[in-house]
């Protein structure tokens, strides 16, 4: 029965980003060597990266550039037809929107790229992604994998987490909602006011596919953290191990979010400085009427660190990883 | 802009199983005091339980009477029109209806109920559920949990697995798709032969919401298992130990499925000797454009089991827990 | 062959700790029906339990008294002469020696207690020590298990870790070695001093049965921590999902200690409020030569927190944990 | 106090294990790109290994040759004299013994090499060996870890289970206990027989760090399997998953024993073909009057596999991994 009628245009899941980074060998060295992701292409100066459980072409591209800023946020709609449905919606918004052609990213067909009202991240939208196998030597014998896990197995791309501004995080926010179809799963205020702290979205039920926080250290338009999915928690504490022995810049973590109820470890790309999250576990939001959970200041902390390596509340209160050191977004929507 | 159109009615998620059980007070001690389930309302001789990340107000309904049957399958629609949406599409193809009243279920809204085309078994659609506090002294402070976790650690209903005869199969599997909006996600076919042997489907991410199976020991309309989720794989391995330790019917686990890859471990609720999996894992499908994978007879073995107790792929070539010794469906519509 | 030659009295293992509380109730709360030990005895006011792995007649009493103090610790020896050597051998030495009639811990044997020399904690010696079976409703079908695990899965108790001051610390580290025949595996000392900051030392091959921490708080003589053992990493991360849920004291924790390599986990007994670790996981030391491991005072912290929520190192510095609140040692022998 | 007197020559834990090859590079891959042990040596068509917590030289050795068979199984005595004042003994019993100089084996003192009476396994005795630092590229952070943790995480060898006939088990199993110091720890009978089919027996707190099991089919003399440490369950977990996807002889695994209570992983080195077990947990036997553990035939089944992947107890049941495909011992003490 469904499909009989049009439900309008969607978005189906989080496809990718693609990261700046000064020094390409040093990011694949991470993402590729040490947390187990598949190069499938390389490109000049980019690298096309998945973790074993995507069958699609990428979720990650690793652009060697002057600035490590994220190049783009991708979202994959849910029909071909949406890509054009969601540009004639922005087009009447008045919202420039670039046409990218087939292949601006390898394996990707085309897109349209514009900056998030209220935040002004680039997010590109698209439908159309070609689905490699992988060189024979990494295939997988499970036919859901498109390559043998590896590494500290990162399995696939998870959730945005974006940073803008307090003055603008609401009208953002809101606009993501209302235009993307996503769903406020979870959210926090400031004390005594209406502006949103952290809200956390999703057009899946995933408890967060994207969360944007407010940021008040001019860091707006800014990327907070990508996260990538491991199986289980016990991954998580290995992931630990492992990169505690390594030369990698270590933020917070493991430890297990009251809010989305999952366990969190921050680490940094060496080669761009941008924080990774490598993500387990957490609760499906699977109810229908499913009403967004707010949590007040004073429990905030624990909604932050249920347990574990606590994350901070005040930034700079603890002198480490509140923020990142990458420079602010793109100043243009060229791409 | 979501919602703009008519999707038509659609099935959201699992909602639960009511089991009829010979022995109410041991099928209590099995999914309430070893799985953890919170036991939310007695009534009678009528118990209603949930999981402690389950905020509506059952997914297990456990029934004292003569026969184990299973008295109803329900799902939960998308919206509350869909339930008549979905009556009105069932009276066009002439299938018998019955309407439950709102409490027929303790907590739940009006219903319909009707017989699965092909396989008999007893269906019940309903949106409407109450969703209430836990008793003070079971009470997480997580907001996202109804109660604190106990016990085993049963967080929510999965899936089901239901059997039905070889001839049918094909019918009933097709009917599941076209007519709920299930999505085909993995399946195999007996040996040069277009029948089913098994299909899974989802109206969710998750690989199955309901499986499918083909049995040509007269167990046409009957539960396979019911599954409930654990959070980690380790919730598994301890289950495992416990369960094994107890008296209770053990069937196969713990191993990993390489259908799914999920982590499964099958025992039997002492009460009704209904099979009931303790399921942990598992991949997500995100892509818009899944296609189903297929697995041939020569690799369903390994398909079945990755690794770890292996699940007999020839009903009673390991003389156990090939099927279950539950009375057959329901004769009747009425319940 | 062995056995032909004398090697003298040794300590065989942690035997116990005998534990004030001030309410008994609440520590049975905390150490049964959460942390899952079996209490093998009541005996008006006081209660003696074991883990699950324990086939000894216990490893914990708990003694309802107006002060929380820890009335003991105890350590098995190797033989039943070693009792009666290690009682003379103290009298070489002039240490005041009480005995201690079979029966004063119910189901031990014939012990001796004494002051330790620099810390003045009081300790027991004994070899005797009844091994009953649990009862039919507990029992394990296991059997090197003297009880089916159950709650939280404390399996045994693991070591001690007690504090003395720093003018005396050096003193009792190696009185602990020279004479109970204790090596020491890894330390600190306080920089630019020769003052031992902590000493983990051990008679069997885990990294430590013993530890002692230097203390300026006026701690000299009380128990930082006793700790029992779980069997996973994983089980201590379930311990900290369901321990922050309950009204139950949190220090901190999980991590993972550099030091020793185990998984770490701080709550306190409500009834006692003495700190409780739950232990899990750690390295093993076959090796005859090993060399103890020095931390220097630059590396220290990385050594109590590899990862995870960090332990302080400055006492205060985070405002909770760093002590406990108990009472002091007891002011005499008398036990 | 200890060392006073004289206790006689003792073992002090398993050194390491001594495998022939047919196929150097393809046993390489396996135990160092695959399980993740450190090459500290390569020696012509000799390489010498360990695991991540072992700061000693090497705990295995792989040396290509015609025929895989084990070369020696090398125990480490607790004190340097240990190794003479053992030869002394055996030749007392008129036991052949061969002296082996100082860097037979690189990196290893003095060693004398006998076949067990009973069992003809070549066993060597040692005390002196390095403990070379790793390469700086490898080092771990951790002075209680030679090497970063890598691959699959083999931290250390764990323990020997050898074969014999049940004509001379018994001779072998209490020779090894009366000459070598082990104690028996669990154990099993032939149904209404006294010949042993298996004991489990060590020399520390571990259930066993040497087995013997009866074999009939003439593999007298041959190793069933050498196994090597993992952290966690969970390591174990995925160890099956990564070992599933590659093109290893898979065997049983993984699951849980009932005897020893530690999770089992049985997989063969593609180069020799030799079995080889990934082991974790376990309860450690710290109670100095442990009583040994009887297993009765009808309970065996469930002491071999509590829970899991099931092990056969009738060879060849099962049609796998119940015998391996390696030549016989070496045919005279020549090493």
């Amino acid at each position: 029965m469904s499909g009989t009628y049009d439900p309008g245009p969607q978005i189906a899941q989080v496809g990718g980003i693609n990261l700046g980074t000064k020094n390409l060998e040093s990011s694949l060295w991470f993402f590729r060597d040490v947390l187990g992701m598949e190069e499938v292409l390389r490109d000049g100066q980019t690298a096309y990266l998945r973790g074993y459980q995507e069958l699609v072409h990428h979720s990650l591209v690793l652009t060697e550039q002057s600035d490590a800023v994220v190049n783009s946020y991708s979202l994959r709609t849910q029909r071909p037809e949406d890509v054009e449905l969601f540009h004639q919606h922005l087009q009447r918004q008045e919202i420039d929107v670039v046409e990218l052609p087939s292949g601006r990213e390898a394996g990707r067909g085309e897109a349209i790229r514009f900056l998030l009202p209220g935040g002004d991240h680039p997010f590109e939208l698209y439908y159309d992604i070609e689905k490699p196998l992988a060189i024979e030597s990494l295939r997988s014998r499970l036919p859901s994998n498109s390559s043998r896990r590896r590494g500290l197995g990162v399995r696939r791309i998870d959730h945005f987490n974006i940073q803008t501004d307090p003055g603008r995080i609401n009208h953002a926010e809101r606009w993501v909602r209302e235009n993307l179809g996503f769903k406020r799963r979870e959210f926090a205020k400031f004390a005594d006011s209406e502006t949103i702290m952290a809200s956390w979205m999703s057009v899946t039920p995933q408890m967060h596919d994207l969360a944007i926080v407010a940021n008040s250290l001019e860091k707006s338009g800014q990327l907070h953290h990508v996260a990538f999915n491991l199986e289980n928690f016990s991954d998580s504490l290995t992931a630990a191990d492992v990169l505690r022995d390594l030369d990698v810049s270590y933020g917070t973590g493991p430890g297990k979010h009251g809010i989305g109820q999952a366990m969190y470890l921050y680490v940094h790309d060496p080669g761009s400085d941008h924080r990774v999250e490598l993500y387990s576990g957490g609760y499906l939001i699977l109810d229908p009427d499913w009403e967004a959970i707010e949590w007040k200041p004073v429990d905030f902390p624990e909604g932050l660190t249920w347990y574990g390596d606590p994350i901070d509340t005040v930034p700079g209160s603890r002198g480490r990883d509140t923020t990142n050191s990458a420079p602010l977004r793109p100043d243009s929507l060229a791409s």
